[in-house]
């Protein structure tokens, strides 16, 4: 026999798959959109998909910028897919720095946890520059799409935190735009101002042709 | 051997599959949302995906309102889907007519490229009329889902642009949503105030059935 | 021959698979995204996908709680996926009770058809309580993910139907969230400060376990 | 002394304010802007901001359309003011109509209660009719911006409530844009393909001059 | 003179006001609306509007929960406003709690620094827990709306960053919603099933009334 | 008297405040907000709210770059304001360059309407080019916040119109954000690897100092 009481908890369970939408764990197998991600089936949902560990390692500062950038994006956090958020590890070693950047998708609001790091952004059209030396536990807002940077102001490794206005703020990084790739070098001089000697040299050091 | 600087370049490339979303380009084999069309995966993304071309050719005004739009909405062009925006041509030879419509869809911003055009819309409500005589150069907007018009009334082609807010602003001829379908004679009637004569015979020059 | 009327007519039909996004009618056999389901394609479309029977049937009341909630939510309404909508209908039996709810997904206005209901609402940080007897013609707002309740406060039955701001606002009953599932039992006892027995004994009511 | 309790009560109020967003009561006397009115002081807010008692009377349909449309948008419903929703009750007498109209700013979900009602809408480009004769009890939705109409079909008065995905969807009758107000009869004539003493015909009947 | 370079600076520079939506400092001395606070005017903003230092300093846990939350939302860090993003700091003592509760207004990624903290939230309708132990580095996503809770289950002081996807999440606990204002006890009995003596014990401890 | 026609067209002017949604023209006396500026009064509104003629005018082009980009964003045209959209003339003269850029605000989508232009944008991450040269009638889609430039790539001057997705999508020119202010010259060969002189030949041309 079926109590009451159960009936009516089955009751509410039937409409139970319109919970889908509590949240929309991406699944990488079916096709994605402009809102994201496709949504895992709930059936196959668990709780890691909604908990990431990635962000417990420290990046590998071994490199040119003596930084590392590791991503909690939906693509490496499917459970963020949908919710209108993100984060990211940022570690600087000593004299590490995050080059100007700017996120496309996205604010952003940088958490430094450890270290001393001097970050700044310009705003569009006036290209005021708003710039601040950060202090562990201090925060700071980078609105969305304007460029921005952070170095390693203190003698020792930083770390810090950044949280996005979105699963997928994107990252470009304006040298490696520039650089990074076959733009030709005559193109990036016309359109940066740049001497053509500057151009070649870093496009040595960042990988571009042309 | 790997230089520092590739590495770093490697390193934030492990993040690229979170920049698809810088872009969401149409694939119209795959399921379709609320939001827009699926995406193309990026690999098959070529920049013929962002050009259109199909605006610079005049639409064919041989017909009875004198007048062709030309529409590069996601449709027809797939790189602005999920982008929030689109385009139509607006071609009206001398005495041309786009009759009243709306988009439901997103707002229009109207350049008058060559010629005058006189345009209008109606407020809700209200109804208020905003009515203007607009040069080349002029640009016009005409709020989202609100009745409005264009008449050529200068003694010439005209040609001008239409941008909208969305890819898929939609288009709805009030004419062609009474005329041009098979409501019903009576049910026009009574829903327009109009005398069914005059509906029978404007059935007759859209095609309309009922 | 094809007239100039016709010419026209389909020359705008040419651009209609652009008002697929005129509606997106949720097709349960493609994935679903964080704006929705997909979309069945427009052909396959009929006006029954817009209308929707199921609220003109009253709600079995025979429960624990002497109340029923029916939705017509996008999962049982295809029509209104992607438009930001959705109904349900509630049936409270004389001492009825719909318990301390939120809808995560969506605001709600009430509307009372027959009957007396008591309907409240608690603000979030100053805990304002915000409390109304609501006879038949009156609606009510709930903002969104706010914890509120509806009683039936008069003798006999009472109906009444719920507009929602989504067309998946969800519904999480606090006590079915608490006391209908596996959650251990001194984990409750920790996050709600209620006394074990307390916990025990709606457990046993709802089919919790743990 | 503040026990133990009172200091975290007033913790968390000390962080109330960050609340008021919970909703957004309108107040008329301060600016209103693209998302809607501006907010009353939470102090000055009410349950009765939240409650309307208006739909609970009948719509005078003593008129040339034998219909009355009540709305309880954010205007006359302040509680309603940014949070995706609003109602309006129709009255229709015995061959009561509510002409061909659109919505700009919002879906709409028809619920009958009383009567019979036929409704349908048009979609976009391909102007398909969506014709459907709804009974008590039935909903039917309208997409955001589309033509529709409703009309009592039955032999006695009607009544049914609209839900509405914003809190100011608008109201557009087709025949008041064009007939209610000042726009040229020719004007008219030309974006409408109508016969001129079909237009002035009308522009008796709804007061439009010009 | 003005040369040439200057002159296009300044030529840019003339559409400078237009970028007061690169932020929009919150003004509280303005009303605020649906979408957030007034603007400031961007000639008084500085970069202390986006810097805020308050999470840098451990919240007091010297009460029932052991735990204190420090809100950074946009009423305290007012450079957040209309930019989709928020954070708080969170302090649980040994044997701290953050008792059940949502927020109304956002999703939230809890970051745990320190310590080790068993976290969980229950999906609505389905009430499926998703519960998991976090520890230092780990992060984890609660879904807009959903009852979630955070207990300290190590044995020494934890401290987390919470992140949320809006400047305004809110923040309801359940407890509180429930026992901290004048809501009757008979009515809470109704509507939670709870026996009275357990409300009236819960009011005592957190100050409720009625 | 009034007959019963004037009686229903009061009976909806009475809702008629409610249509002040439809549009919200830019009101520059009253405070802005994150969904942009406040509204005029609907009585205060006029076509020519609506219609703006600047774009007709050739900008200046007699400088450093031999362009001119002339706004109709909303702080120029305030009809736009909340509608989503809006537009700005671009004039090449030969040799004109608009050197990289991103609207942080919007997508924008170029029309050529004179000469021929090479464009190009480059993605997030991956650091893709996407370049093409464009001829009159070409549209291209530059997709929000991306980096992205417009070459005159023929021997006379080239005009063309730019549409965005915002009324107020912001123009962040990289030289100018890096070079024409007051950021540290250190700080810049930091955050972009490019050599104290160049840093020091740019800012020299437009007018930064540090």
């Amino acid at each position: 026999m079926i109590s009451p009481a159960i009936f009516i908890f089955f009751l509410f369970l039937s409409s139970s798959h319109a919970a889908v939408l509590d949240f929309c764990v991406a699944d990488f197998n079916a096709p994605d959109g402009p809102a994201g991600y496709s949504c895992k089936k709930p059936a196959k949902v668990t709780v890691d998909d909604f908990v990431f560990s990635g962000l417990g390692i420290a990046g590998n500062t071994s490199n040119i910028i003596k930084a590392a950038v590791t991503p909690a994006f939906a693509m490496q956090f499917p459970g963020v897919n949908g919710l209108g958020i993100s984060l990211a590890r940022l570690d600087l070693a000593a004299g590490g720095v995050v080059p100007f950047h700017t996120h496309p998708g996205g604010s952003e609001v940088l958490l430094v946890v450890q270290g001393t790091i001097c970050a700044g952004f310009v705003s569009s059209s006036a290209n005021t520059v708003y710039l601040k030396t950060l202090k562990k536990g201090d925060i700071m807002v980078f609105p969305q799409g304007l460029l921005h940077f952070q170095v390693n102001s203190g003698g020792s490794a930083a770390l810090a935190f950044a949280s996005f206005s979105s699963p997928t703020p994107g990252l470009q990084i304006t040298d490696f735009a520039l650089f990074a790739n076959n733009l030709p070098t005559e193109l990036i001089a016309t359109t940066t101002f740049l001497d053509v000697p500057q151009i070649k040299k870093l496009k040595g050091v960042l990988g571009g042709t042309g």
